[in-house]
């Protein structure tokens, strides 16, 4: 590879993370996490009510939103709430974040509460919807954790955990965990959720320009799956597990 | 396998596929594309503008929107017009087409005009974006036709052709073209686009119950590849190429 | 008159009418109707619910939506769900559907539940709204058929039939169901509704240059009342009644 | 007819109407005008510019918007402005208006210019539409006179008189101009809009219960053609013609 | 002072003030306020509910909207409900006018139901925020005295009089009571709400161009307290107390 | 006084203020600004346009724009872009701390473009308007110490400093820099914001429950003018100057 990433970072590196908890007071769990320059607040709320779809159901629900402080990126963008309407792209990765979350949930032993996961970007250099994920498990295992102390549960209803990366394909070279300049330069981008037993969750690849072949997917895939088992190593230790 | 699918067809087989051209008057292309009873109708609109961030550039665009009728479903869905936005499910299918599209068009050699298409489904059945995608393909091909008649421009943008399908994994059973029961019911769901030479553009796998693992992407991946070989004959032979 | 119509038609005839029952598979009531190249499709929906001002009134309600796909028109119109809003025009159409539908309905009888009317133009030449009432009342007595075979009523809330037509004066001569040049090309133009027993349920008659004579008038209204007899025995025939 | 109107109106009586011109000061025309308790300001403001369609067309253009203060009504509803849209009856109206005004507007002789014409209703007892247009003429006449004494144009692009009545059927009896518990008793309204020399302009007639007659119709138009003839010459009056 | 005012006004005195009560017939309340061309229609309405907030807490409401007429000011302003959202400037006079009517009300004495005010402004000369407050105040206190009257409540829930009035700082001298074309012009404006036992309820003061000393404010303040005297008195003299 | 503040703290005493400089990288100012534990991001943007109102004028802008993420507060709050509007809470702080700003700017030292002050609070514990103001100034001047490193500017648009404080009458004690639990408990409420030449900008009292006397509302204003004397040292001393 002649292409050489920021630090002399190696083509399967992870940029540095960082897992803060407890990042802000009120919330039941509160996780800032980097990933390198990206950075996302995680909060992770309880509330003691679901969504229509489940009243009555015996069942919680786990879902999230996702929003960039308008001055997240290099340039600003304008602010959602000013124009009255989020995004495609906002509502796409809410969903997402959404699903990767209620796939490691027993919703039965939640209870008939809901965990709301926003995910705010303070700063953005690429990969926050993954970042967003990975913090986003650990605020959720914050928040589940005050629910057992509370005594309002008495069985943790989390089956397992969960972890994002992005992977691309940028000149022939599969790079894992794309800051900004290598997400805007590289021909496919993918983006992998797993489990802690390494099962996958998500997998979303698109070619920003040329079409990608078997091969590269089949390597872009492997790069994801080395990523996604140190971050979960980290989501461990950050959780002292 | 002891699920047996609708009129016993096989697990790696197609629905019926239709595309019927022209289906309606004023657009520039006009398919509908049956998949069973999955309809949908693509129109292609050749408009002599560009969005903002394409003028001046001798760029051309394109895009797509993406629409059901109320009651295109089991039962009737409020009508997105009525509430006054697109849901979250349509922007991020609309999105999807349009890069599908976008793929496959030199935007250079299509000139400073948008291609709009506009899929709107007329009765569903599982498999609308894809089925969207592969029709809207034929629409755009028809679009272009019609621009080289027109002598607007003197050479196809058309790089190459491409369609779409899902696979789902139904009780531990790669699934092809998955109807809409088979849908609600399956674990894993993935929509797959390719070109007409065989490399991805597209590739959306998610775990609706357990996550999936390796070797079920790849088995799932593999069916995908085999079916869109079928729909790309199929667009072939709507087109008389 | 030295005006010629299209297909050499006649001033008092309509254009070829066709009423396709169970055009999709969902519905409860599903018809394409088409005046001329005027295709509208109709689908009704019963609700076990009714709105607010209906609760607990052992009452039931009927309701029309309206909707044009956005290149049902010579040249694209923007989708109103991507505007977040439905224009003038279409609320006007669609609170006509509405209260000609209900002008056939005993309310009582139908219990308390709705009959929700979608009218989707897939192609506009013309008519859609008279079209659209026309076609509508066929899939409004579908779905009351199915409610009788349902068991869910005993007796049809059916009062009477209805139907609706355009009417004309073209450089001064009065024309039965207007296409679309000829539309746009009129001085007066009047919509007609009126049920099987003769009634008037709605009349809009429109200058839209000069305005008109109340013999004018007269002949306008004289013309409808034939066309909509030809349309009521149309919808019998559909009917099989 | 057993029926006695409030004040022992005639059948064919017009409530006491008032036309109060220069009723606020900004405005370019600025009217109060009063059938009964009806009160509706018809303020018309000169704009030196035009809509989109009409730019460079040489031609000017006549626009309306409706409103209704919350509390003009026997029970407050809803301010539109809180809500975030207008109605579908809102909507309908001020298109009304809209076109009314414009059947008697030379637009050419009006210039690349605009008159809109605000109505909002004060207080409401039926009959809001149709009042709203007999003072609307009014307003655009006194805009029209400020723009000749301003010397920006030189001739006035008023073609015609214009005014609107509503007519209704009561238990058997035709009722000229109804106050609000009439409307909503009656089987079948009608608004009517009329020129100066005697063309129809709108005439739209609903049936609120049983479908109406022909000679119904027929004797419900004849009413209204009286009672536009007493309001034209009360705007007369007013203007001192 | 050099600066003469409109009709040679004293610096301290106020312009010409009306309070007509039974503006409307409809309202429980209902009040033009005029400070000399400012002319502000407020409505109360008594509504037998309360909103979630209130609900089951024994005590009532109070609150107010605020609109102004497209052609109430010097130029005609966009239409809030055709626009789809209230200002921020609307916003914030309503919400002033709320807590400024909350604060001479004992919502417990009231009991669980509402009063709405809409204060809708109907021609705009300055001052039409405090001329609100003044006007609401009164036809507050004829919605409940029809309360009283209806033996819906036994004691009075007003606790005081509250009135309003806005001073500015132009070229060095205060002024009370400021016009348009002197609020446009001062350096310093401020609106002064006070009850009738003369504490102050709001205070707003806002540096146009430079900042004000504490000696201006001071002055102003003590210019307020003078206005709204007067105005109390006026308030007691409409109300015939 | 008997009531005891967190951590003993003086009814004159501001809470720990922290103001950290270059907290993300994007921005050409940003701040953290913490009162406490009210913790707001304040990040000035340039950009090289102006609103409308401004273009051709030789003149820049100043703007402002507030929000709170969902979970800043005790209770999770609705996300404003899932809503689709900004609250009135949120238009009134935003207005206030542009007007805040452009009171110390030259608009015509600026030249032809914006300066867009973000403030999102991160997490909130009363004051968050306030710090809001005070860390936005700190945000204005470094991207106007950018302007003047680019060379885009010789000359500093900034006439003074600002900052602002809040202040409250707690059971007959005027308190300094309200935390949550002060205000909500509070009879009366000031926002006060000053210039470092000790000129008003901005003065806002609200009583809560009883209205406040003119001796209260000085000693209010005297406490502010302590408080902010302290914050524009604060602020130099950040700034380095």
């Amino acid at each position: 590879m002649t292409f050489v990433r920021t630090d002399a970072r190696g083509a399967d590196a992870l940029r540095p993370v960082r897992l803060t908890r407890h990042y802000t007071k009120h919330a039941e769990g509160s996780v800032l996490v980097e990933f390198g320059h990206t950075k996302v607040l995680c909060n992770a709320s309880v509330e003691e009510r679901v969504p229509p779809h489940k009243r009555g159901s015996g069942e919680g629900w786990v879902t999230a939103e996702y929003g960039m402080l308008p001055r997240a990126t290099h340039t600003r963008s304008d602010r959602e709430a000013a124009k009255g309407k989020q995004s495609g792209r906002t509502q796409e990765i809410q969903r997402l974040i959404g699903r990767s979350m209620r796939c490691v949930f027993d919703l039965k032993l939640l209870g008939e509460r809901t965990i709301q996961l926003d995910c705010d970007v303070l700063q953005a250099d690429g990969g926050t919807r993954t970042a967003a994920i990975t913090g986003a498990y650990v605020a959720a295992h914050d928040a589940v954790s005050w629910l057992l102390a509370q005594g309002k549960i008495s069985q943790s209803p989390l089956k397992d955990a969960v972890a994002a990366i992005s992977v691309g394909m940028l000149k022939g070279t599969p790079l894992l965990d794309l800051e900004y300049i290598e997400d805007s330069a590289c021909d496919t981008d993918m983006n992998v959720v797993m489990t802690g037993s390494g099962g996958f969750v998500e997998l979303q690849g698109t070619a920003e320009g040329e079409a990608f072949t078997r091969a590269q997917m089949d390597a872009l895939v492997g790069l994801a799956e080395k990523g996604i088992r140190d971050l979960l190593a980290l989501q461990r230790q950050a959780l002292g597990l």
